[in-house]
């Protein structure tokens, strides 16, 4: 019976393992969380632990406070900003903002959420996890750990790359205006802050020291929506993974004399992942819900934009042009690490179908049958699966949208352009 | 044999289960029909008796002759309204008349004719629902009667409130009116019904009794399109409990040897309920046809009103975005519960998947490729399902509508305007 | 083994089908070709005798030559129209002109085709059919043969007062713009002929003896196009009535034990039809693909001038109206004819499923696997299969086509107005 | 055990097959290569020779060099056009110039590297193909060979006519606008070249050797285009061929008592056969992404432009038509046959459901659950498949864009006929 016990594992990559930390989902997400942290989202304890038992929710504890302020200074933004649209009217620009702020303190709501649920939640996935970390799994030639880390880290640098942009193409096309403005005191960066949360400053008065308050909600709001995609990424590939993990095994006994149990093993080792995926996309299928909606609305926004938009220099236009492939891209990812899951669910039937009848049982009968029917993935609270035909559904339905506002976009130019000229030097004249 | 005969059933639930009625459909709704019967809707006798077979359809009782008599009156209207129209011209203000009294009177229709029938329909569930009442089912957390009775509480509150604010809005914009008008003895009442019914008062004089009449019609019509929905939610519900019901009676089992005996007694259950399903579907589909597409066609409207409507008074602003969400609410709730009958039915595969494949049997397979295979659900006559995915995919319609009337708005708001403008102060002057 | 041997058949149904002719298809749409042999379509001879061998196509028969001049003579209007169309230039009218002749004269060729192998499709069909005129197989409870009949009658009927109405309403339209011409010998008949075929007597002078050879090709080719739906209704219910037999003879075996020999005659009894839709697809799915496209680009039409058409006289608006009506509702007719085929074919799932597993075997398991799988139904050359759902689909095309263009309707209607006005009387001037 | 060892096969069809080269798919594309390679496309060695081991893909080779000198200069020319625009600004002929060379140079760049791993996919192939050259598998009526030649020849005649009328059509335009000129030096040719690549002269001065080289490369990525085509054309029908082999071997064993050991021998070569379908689709799924995008975004381009399009000559009018049914046709065949392949691999489901249950294996349940559940087709980077249900989404998206823009046709024709005016004689003063 030796033939079957996946003998083929080199000791040296056992040894390694035992080495390292375990090749796991927890902590490989773990840094992430924490930098999650640093701007108010998530706030559980003892995420970096190798003790399972630390991973916490307190409502007493710094993290947690320091989420709450946050999310409520996140919170008090979108009312004002509902109360000052109440009394300016309805425009483009106010409805986009709305939208910034309804989309990403929701965000950070779900996020708050799910961080009190996260310690049962890192029980369950760990307990399904375990088996995969053991002898007869392999490492695949790239620990989920690596991709994993090296993915957010990507995606964290260009969301920073992408923030810093934008505040640099604010400023810069404020001071060049402010250059033929009459010399006042007021600087570039007041102008700034007053002319983008001009909802705060209807209220209080501007003081230099308010700036990395600002600086900080305004970030934590930004880096929730890209945190969202970010997270949906991570499960998928982690999860993905693992039914690889699966299917590797069972193509290495290719061709070999495989008995029942071996079976038996992976199917209960494919149902429990099945199981993980149910529970996962039921805590999760809120952010996937939002995620998607907000992505496939502000893709559509954007490009709307792109139609009509000219931009006074180089920097703006470099950063329109940026932050909508950035937006572009990083949705796109999301859904295909998703949609990774669902692919991976299926690799296995290919080895299947290569087993001899002589060797065909109930048992591997159930399996097939299993894969073959089984919709195994993410989803939007169960109204669509994150496969890989959503993104043509998805790409289809922009360029649609697009098609049909297209011709809207030539008469409404004109008006625009001469609306949005909040010119700098109205500013510095009201101080 | 004792390890199958679901005997972790606790005393006091069954003992719970006796002393009240039974936890049935029928039981569950009656009220509900009493109430619709108020307003001459389901005109069937005996709905709140315990006894069976005193449920009758009589023509010669004085339900049946009410109903009949709002009937004809619906009818009257309807013709009126279309002879008004010839007479005036197609407006847009016509065709929204002629659609609500053609939807409500086809309403009523079915619903009379679903009265006829009712008796058998009553035994029919009976028959099936007996066997869930009894022991090795046991009845979930929630009673099936109460969440249906606190689901049409909400509602019919709801839409009390709902119509009452409907009258108030009017009447109330109209005494303001008045206020500007010259001093006249005619009422904001009698404006209000001559200006809302005109299609009537073109053939005979306002009198002040003739009200609570004018009242009644108006409220069984407008409650017959609340009572479409409702009557859909309630019968979604009650099958998805007893589809719950079995999947629980299954998880139970769950890590015990079960013999098949349990599950050829599992699967007829089963397959009672699927052989309900579609007695339902067959007697339900033209309700069901005719609530969605009333449904889909009275949002898109309702929301291009929304992009050129503008309120003059707060009552009738918060009216018409009160309406619209109550509207909208109704339908995703009744699509919802309608579509938790086919989620119910692929619930035990969970627990079926699970199943060791040492006592895997003919039977089972059967019961499994029967839950997998076999979509059933509310149809609407059989040319779609009324499954989740159905309401993503209405969304995307309404979505795609407005984005295609949209283009149509602005040319068009102006012209309308100036058309809207019957004054109440012409009703008095023609006094 | 005598409770499994269909006994309860009555002998009194058995009589009757001796004593009646065969209650084949065959039969059934003879007549209806005989009509249409009037009109020079499907010229087969034999087709109302009982000696199938009599059914014959030969090239040197009189009613293959009527057939070939009348098609000859359609071609020859299309390539007038077409050389008229390059004359003038490119028109609205235009284009209806070469899509009504371009269609039907498609429609003559394909039942040309079909005509040539019709002694073929004959034989294949009748030999298929002949298991279920004997005895097992019981009529039900109408006669294939009459609901046949009497649909196509009903069809026919109205297809002749709608093309009576266009003549009358067209005739009566000039008749009473003459009135207030100058007096002159030219009859209402000469300027209808001569208005309705420009591109004829663009080439020959109008003669009165002419007029019967005008309305038969014009007839012919006019009820060509009703015909294609017809052909398709009646191949439709006839298919559907076989696999109803099939349900009901299982559905008659509910409770009692049936031996396998049961269900290996009724499963190769299923597959006979399902070869015979397939044969019957290859056959006629130019005819579909034809008769869907053209009632679609009509439907599409029609309802767009229903936007913009104001009608001068009573009977022009009715008929209008009448015709929009007429094509609606038979092409709807035709798809549920043609679906019902596939909704038949799923019926016997239900008895089978009721099938106690003691009684199961490997024949029933891929009977229902057969059932369950296949998608039995006639096809548009593979694209897409006629079923409920392509109802839905083809409804929702016409209503966002409506949508789309509806914007584009007020701009036109103005100009065209203007362009239409070819007033008989200018044609009483040119005489 | 004779009675299925397919021992029906003629002799002298063996006796042929022996003579002449194998019907392999690698002999049936040399030829196509070889063309193509004479344009610099897939520079690989040995594409003629029966010694598999002579296709090589080496880089100092002459036709690799020249391979990379055309993609080189197809590249700096889409680099030209790129910063030409930059200076000019956008307009829509030059987002036509730079898809034309973007799609072109992408689809040179894909067969470059396909040429780089055609030895593997070569030896692939060739191996899998074995199998179905020798005795059990009998040829069919037609050589794969004759079916796949024919048809490439008949398409690369095709796009040589479809070439040569765009250069005609555009010479004899500015011939006869030169008629009108000032008579100067400057012939035909000279404005034709520098008019059609202004992004090269530009820059250099023309001279009348430089034609040769501009004509090799215009033509190189003109047919690049329709290669990718072609490509998956004889791709598609080579595979379809072999599932036709086996299921003809499967129909010829049709009544006969077929033992297992044939099911499991058919079932392995069918298995070879999707294991190459994946393999092949990993390799051409870019290929065919590239294909069908740039398909469906010309037609619709053409169709949009035949609205607005009125033509100075016949010629060019003419040629406008052509191109138009050429593209669409060669596109509609490219997909009709890559379809072919999913059609292809259902057919064998028909003769197994004949099979008596007496017979019936778990080899040949497993054979025909394969069949039905499995998708076997090229896809497009795994986001569709390509089928014939493919045929029809891509006609419906190409109608609904047509309806989407057409209304904005009326507006900007007059304002585009304007612009194009560069009137050859503008070129004749320059000089």
């Amino acid at each position: 019976m030796v033939h079957f016990r996946d003998a083929d594992i080199s000791k040296k990559s056992v040894i390694k393992v035992a080495r390292k930390s375990p090749d796991s989902f927890i902590n490989a997400i773990g840094p992430l969380i924490v930098v999650a942290q640093c701007l108010g989202i998530m706030p559980v304890l003892g995420v970096l632990m190798r003790n399972r038992n630390a991973v916490k929710f307190k409502w007493i504890a710094f993290r947690t406070i320091y989420s709450v302020l946050v999310l409520s200074c996140g919170l008090v933004e979108l009312c004002l900003f509902l109360y000052r649209m109440k009394i300016l009217g309805v425009t483009l620009h106010g409805v986009e903002g709305i939208t910034f702020y309804g989309i990403t303190v929701m965000g950070q709501l779900c996020f708050f959420l799910l961080a009190t649920r996260w310690p049962k939640f890192v029980r369950c996935w760990d307990k399904v996890e375990s088996v995969f970390l053991t002898r007869p799994y392999r490492t695949r030639e790239r620990r989920l750990e690596r991709s994993v880390r090296s993915l957010y880290l990507f995606w964290i640098i260009l969301a920073f790359i992408e923030y810093n942009l934008a505040q640099c193409a604010a400023i810069n096309g404020i001071s060049r205006a402010l250059e033929i403005c009459p010399s006042t005191k007021i600087t570039a960066l007041e102008i700034f802050y007053r002319s983008q949360r001009p909802h705060v400053f209807m209220w209080i008065k501007y003081r230099r020291w308010m700036i990395p308050f600002l600086l900080l909600i305004n970030m934590s709001l930004t880096f929730c929506w890209t945190y969202l995609d970010l997270f949906i990424m991570v499960t998928g590939i982690s999860m993905a993974y693992r039914f690889k993990q699966i299917s590797d095994r069972i193509h290495r006994m290719k061709g070999m004399t495989i008995p029942d149990s071996f079976w038996i093993e992976i199917r209960s080792h494919y149902l429990m992942m099945n199981e993980l995926v149910l529970y996962v996309d039921k805590r999760l299928s809120m952010l996937i819900l939002l995620s998607c909606a907000s992505n496939l609305y502000f893709i559509c926004l954007q490009l709307y934009n792109s139609f009509k938009s000219f931009h006074n220099d180089l920097l703006s236009a470099f950063y329109f042009w940026f932050s909508l492939l950035f937006i572009m891209s990083r949705a796109i990812c999301a859904l295909l690490c998703a949609a990774s899951i669902h692919d991976s669910t299926k690799t296995p039937l290919k080895t299947i179908r290569n087993v001899s009848t002589k060797h065909w049982s109930t048992e591997l009968s159930r399996f097939a049958y299993s894969i073959t029917k089984d919709t195994i993935a993410l989803t939007g609270r169960r109204f669509f699966y994150l496969t890989k035909s959503l993104v043509l559904a998805m790409a289809g339905t922009v360029v649609t949208y697009e098609l049909v506002v297209m011709d809207q976009v030539d008469e409404k130019v004109e008006a625009t352009n001469n609306n949005n000229s909040t010119h700098p030097c109205n500013w510095t004249i009201h101080n």
